[in-house]
């Protein structure tokens, strides 16, 4: 249980209630373990195994939006807000997710300073890279625009300390999202391999020049 | 301090300590109280009159986001990050403005559960608003991406009881934001106003029937 970053700072006495409350359950590769517009019962966290949040636009296209690792947590918009929830998740590979029942879960959010701490920072990093992606779409220029898009996506690193997007969307999903045509999205992409800045690989992207494509986004 | 609602239920000794802390300033109409890139050293609280936050485009543009009444707090999101300010506010009346150090106010985020339960459900609501509006740039139909941008606009009501948007950007603002031209803009307010479903006024748009609205924009 320590071993879940939100968790790791609880008194012995909370770890204790916590884990007397927690449920368990395996999921198998492709199976949903969140459907959008279910109700928010539980707090979710990832024990082991890999998860894709998506979104499904209106004509139906599924829309990678995040992937989770082991210790992270998940659902936690709709438990505060008690509204449905906001978007599915999927396991990509085989998964063990835990459930804390909503109360225990809304209960240490306001009751224990070290969750309640995490919890803000977790949600206003959230609020912050939605307010850049706002002030994104008001960039005219549509080639930086999509280096700006590229930069803020979410970076994991892998061995060699490489910053890597984990779960590149379509190229017509990003041109969706960030309003142009996927064609330029695909010319983009392109002058960024040949200029050495990004290498492409099936669904991942790494970035080998961060400052590069910094530079490329701010005009430089 | 009872009266600002973040507040209402602290201790009376936790009372006695912001009261403290709390610094005031008076602020002429059109001043500027907070500078987009500033440092989040404070948590500001609208004691009177009324503030508009704005955001600045990369060319220039100054797009209104919101409006704050007496007793709404602001710039907690920079405060939690420890990131600069994330837009700027500007006083569209004469206002009396408090100010509450960071530390108390970050002490408070997670040690008081009354305040931390009420800025997580604050933190929520505008992440699933801004989820909203990020799945809103996914409807194909332009005319429906508009009713729905309207329907999810921030909405106060007034003395009548009629929900009321007090700060209708420009139609050209609105444009930029969802992707569409002016004209179309303008085309589809007054076909609202035309169906008796909204009335404009200056800045406001009165929304007389939200069902017809709502109706409209899931296409019906």
């Amino acid at each position: 249980m320590r071993k879940i970053p939100l968790l790791s700072d609880l008194s012995d006495e909370e770890i204790i209630k916590v884990k007397g409350e927690m449920r368990y359950r395996h999921f198998p590769k492709r199976a949903v373990v969140l459907h959008k517009g279910g109700t928010g019962d539980a707090l979710l966290f990832l024990l082991s195994g890999q998860l894709q949040v998506i979104d499904v636009t209106e004509d139906g296209r599924a829309v990678g939006l995040r992937m989770l690792a082991a210790g992270d947590f998940f659902g936690e918009i709709a438990l505060i807000n008690a509204s449905t929830r906001s978007a599915s998740v999927v396991a990509t590979t085989e998964v063990l997710v835990a459930f804390l029942p909503a109360s225990t879960a809304l209960h240490l959010f306001s009751h224990s300073p070290s969750v309640a701490h995490k919890m803000l920072g977790h949600l206003a990093q959230k609020i912050q890279r939605d307010s850049e992606f706002r002030a994104l779409l008001s960039i005219n220029n549509t080639t930086r625009r999509i280096y700006t898009y590229i930069a803020l996506m979410q970076q994991t690193e892998d061995k060699d300390g490489r910053r890597v997007v984990e779960n590149l969307p379509t190229h017509q999903d990003i041109a969706n999202m960030i309003n142009t045509s996927r064609e330029t999205v695909t010319r983009a992409l392109l002058v960024l391999a040949q200029q050495g800045i990004v290498q492409k690989d099936a669904h991942r992207l790494i970035i080998l020049d961060p400052d590069g494509l910094q530079r490329l986004a701010q005009g430089g």
